[in-house]
């Protein structure tokens, strides 16, 4: 037994040919006086499996009780040096049990483990060098516009009237899945299993409440174990025809409750939002493509928000999958800027109608080298971000008496205006509200007061001024998010810093602490090539040599 | 006297030094029994003047009355061709009084009057060429950045306190303004004047209400007959200092009232729309970025919508001031294609601070082109465009059993998902659901079964299925709104049609009717270069020969 790795018992017994999903098998692992309590599962061919996953070293006693009877001592090592344990949510972000920090960088392979086998092994070999570690895919088969073949198997085996028999699982299809599901995750992928989903044509997605229990039952007997795994309730929960608003609830619970270990745990909408603040929800997984909001939905929910779905890459007739290379590289930077995170699809329609964003196989987009330089950067940064305070919706939110304290340190012209801008916005019908401030969304976000981001977006700021702290140091750099290009435009600056910028949409600009106890007056470099206005007076006022 | 041209009564009396803002002059005009009352103005030297806008030809007998006494009789001729009277809303487009279409192509130089001459003639020189036939301009001088420079003259003379006397206009002011006015409506751009606005360190802002009306009852006294001549009360009405909002309605009701011709007056906002369902608003004037919701104020006021302030292309470092062009011509096409109209401004930073938008001289942008290229489309139309009906608003203020009918011709499958998405959508928090809608919008709109328009924006369709009319025959163009090309992609197409598109964004989708008896099947064409898919089964489906 090693931390942060699935422990397993396994056991010959008799073999099973009816009712086996949801057996009489029980175990428990002590250690240190706590003890978890779990269910084994069958596997077939009489075996008897019981799976534990060790958050602690240490020494280890178990007991196996119901259809198999057995216990014994086993010593639990410390992890090794790439294991982490489960990632969970911690406040608007994502750590691993070990505390190293997560931070998402998603794509959508919804019908991955139904393909052949050859597709699946250049999937996951695409996998290998992609610049991905979470995987958005289903348990469950899809059929919709380019998806109509078969799956190699099902879940479960059928009655003698071919309806689904969930007391029956096709222990061939748990074995194939879950061996993809193993290699996915050793590539250091989170998986985002989705458990339910309304595009079907087998019945999958209008098995009763009961089958629905049994099915989620057998597979947290099997997969909780697993480190690597999240909980996806369902991709687009509101389009499902056989499930009410009470009957995801109850599975939400279900799924909590029968989780010894607390995965992750979301519910992804088509147009009604699931409701993240919910107990049991680790973080918003949603559906949308106005990013200027994310900060509203962090403060909401006080949880992670992943932007599971803002279209996909590609070159289909519909608007969800048809958005430049350009458009999801830039809804990745709103996503991360505004202290979110965001998931990646392409759906490039070929002559066998291979999408990556259901089928695999290969990535033929131009967003995926620009997602993989954003997760670099995000990755050199000393935390998470969280979006910058202040801002209108925050102004509303406050009383006129707190708003004249906020606004004191501009000057009185600035002030004047800043206020009565306040008292507009909330004169406003609240829909067009929401379409005025999304237009004048800035992505600012900052870890704490050692790195400050904005993404410009489509903003071609041929000068920016930035507010730093004034008593440390920062060194500043133009990224450009599309020719992933980072460019140091200003060191040692502190505190009001104007920099020049090239004038052309899709910049990002980095600011990040300076651990020095030399304090140096700001300088500004001004980047070859770049757009130069050339008005002494005005320059000569942000010139600080 | 010429009808739709701007007659002029002209007297010697008094001169006068003191309280000549408004005189008791009035004149009255009579044609077939009609009767207009206008009133006259002072304009310097001891010059008494009464302006009439004849909007009909005929015989007319003018009487003036007050301080001169004189009547007379006038022959009033057919308007000349170029003529076409005032501009008027007409449902949710305009038209001039004769009938003739007039589709707004905006643009913004606020404080063209308060440049010197030499800079005033080459802002005439560039509109002269410019594709613009409107254009926002002040009453008043701008004090904003980039905008320090006094004015050549002030609207007022001062009182001995060196405050502003209402009651004594500046002669010299109002003559140089009137002749800006003249020569720009002379190119047949209509001029939307603004009548007050907050960036003022003069204290125009800030007269007294009482101030206020002496000072628009002489701007009306002096403008009103003039054609081409748009009232918009205010710039960003909502920053004002000096005004309350029962006093911007005070001001609203003053200029309708004392107009004789019912001039276009609309409101523009910073933040909060001023209200244009208010019976005096003859059409919205909207400063706002997401321009989706364009069909729903369509709806909502019943009456035409000017975006008429969606950023500035340029390179400032302001959030308003820094689009691209790009971006400047996708907004002119969301809005078009949307049902509503749009007004350009430009801020590019040079050495001398002179900047398009509030003091003219040249443009340096990119934009302008192509506006004059969606220009040249709308209006090779036969008409108006309206909003594409349908869609997720309409289908949210539907009873269950009117969207049931609505979904009826879907196949099952998606009448199901149709059906629960709308559901979905009401449960949904507004805020959020605007946000989503606003993602999902498609630009779509037609006249009556003429023409149709979709502006795809930043979606690259492959392919797009459209829905045209079975019974007629049309011709479908896909433009490139950037590159400004028109290539034919099917001809003689009816119903549903499908077509094939290079992939990329920016690009529109026209149809127009083909006025002809014979009825011919749909031919794709392929244009060269252009994106093919290669599966034989799915075009099988589409190719149509």
């Amino acid at each position: 037994m090693k931390q942060y790795e699935t422990f397993e018992l396994r056991f010959q017994g008799e073999a099973l040919t009816e009712n086996y999903a949801n057996i009489p098998l029980d175990a428990t692992f002590t250690c240190d006086g706590k003890t978890t309590a779990v269910k084994g599962f069958y596997d077939g061919d009489g075996q008897y499996v019981a799976r534990f996953f060790p958050e602690q070293a240490g020494e280890y006693h178990w007991a196996v009780s119901g259809c198999i009877a057995a216990e014994g001592n086993e010593s639990c090592e410390e992890a090794a040096e790439d294991a982490h344990g489960l990632v969970k949510a911690v406040d608007t972000h994502f750590e691993f049990e070990d505390g190293k920090l997560y931070i998402p960088f998603g794509t959508t392979v919804y019908a991955l483990a139904h393909q052949d086998d050859d597709l699946t092994e250049q999937t996951l070999a695409t996998l290998k060098t992609a610049p991905f570690n979470k995987l958005r895919m289903c348990v469950f088969p899809k059929d919709y516009d380019y998806n109509h073949n078969e799956p190699p198997c099902y879940a479960f085996e059928k009655k003698a009237n071919g309806s689904w028999d969930v007391s029956r699982p096709c222990i061939a299809f748990w074995q194939r899945f879950e061996t993809i599901l193993d290699r996915i995750t050793a590539m250091g992928i989170q998986v985002d299993l989705i458990l339910f989903h309304p595009y079907d044509r087998w019945g999958f997605d209008t098995l009763s409440q009961r089958e629905n229990l049994v099915y989620l039952d057998y597979l947290l007997r099997r997969l909780a174990a697993k480190p690597g795994i999240w909980w996806s309730l369902a991709n687009e929960y509101d389009l499902s025809r056989g499930k009410s608003l009470a009957d995801w609830e109850e599975i939400e619970e279900f799924v909590a409750a029968h989780d010894p270990y607390g995965h992750l745990l979301s519910c992804h909408n088509c147009i009604c939002f699931w409701d993240a603040s919910r107990p049991n929800i680790t973080h918003a997984s949603l559906q949308v493509k106005g990013l200027s909001a994310v900060p509203r939905w962090l403060e909401r929910y006080g949880k992670p928000v992943m932007i599971d779905e803002c279209c996909y890459e590609g070159d289909l007739p519909h608007f969800w999958g048809s958005i430049s290379a350009r458009e999801m590289v830039n809804r990745f930077w709103r996503s991360c800027a505004g202290g979110g995170y965001c998931t990646h699809g392409e759906t490039f329609l070929d002559d066998r109608e291979v999408l990556w964003w259901a089928k695999g196989g290969v990535l033929k987009g131009k967003s995926p080298r620009r997602i993989a330089f954003l997760r670099e950067i995000m990755e050199s940064l000393p935390g998470p971000l969280q979006p910058a305070e202040g801002g209108m919706i925050q102004l509303m939110q406050m009383s006129d008496s707190e708003v004249q304290e906020v606004l004191k340190p501009l000057p009185e012209a600035e002030r004047s205006i800043a206020s009565e801008i306040v008292k507009s916005a909330r004169r406003m019908d609240a829909c067009d509200r929401e379409i005025l401030l999304s237009g004048e969304h800035e992505y600012a976000s900052h870890c704490d007061e050692e790195a400050y981001l904005w993404f410009n977006d489509l903003q071609c700021l041929g000068i920016q001024t930035l507010q730093l702290p004034k008593d440390k140091q920062y060194r500043v750099e133009c990224i450009d998010t599309w020719e992933m290009t980072r460019l140091l435009v200003a060191d040692k600056a502190s505190g009001t810093t104007t920099i020049r910028l090239p004038v052309k949409e899709g910049l990002a600009v980095l600011a990040t602490r300076i651990q020095s106890e030399t304090h140096h007056s700001c300088k500004i470099f001004y980047p070859p090539g770049i757009f130069c206005p050339g008005d002494k007076r005005s320059w000569s006022a942000i010139q600080r040599l």
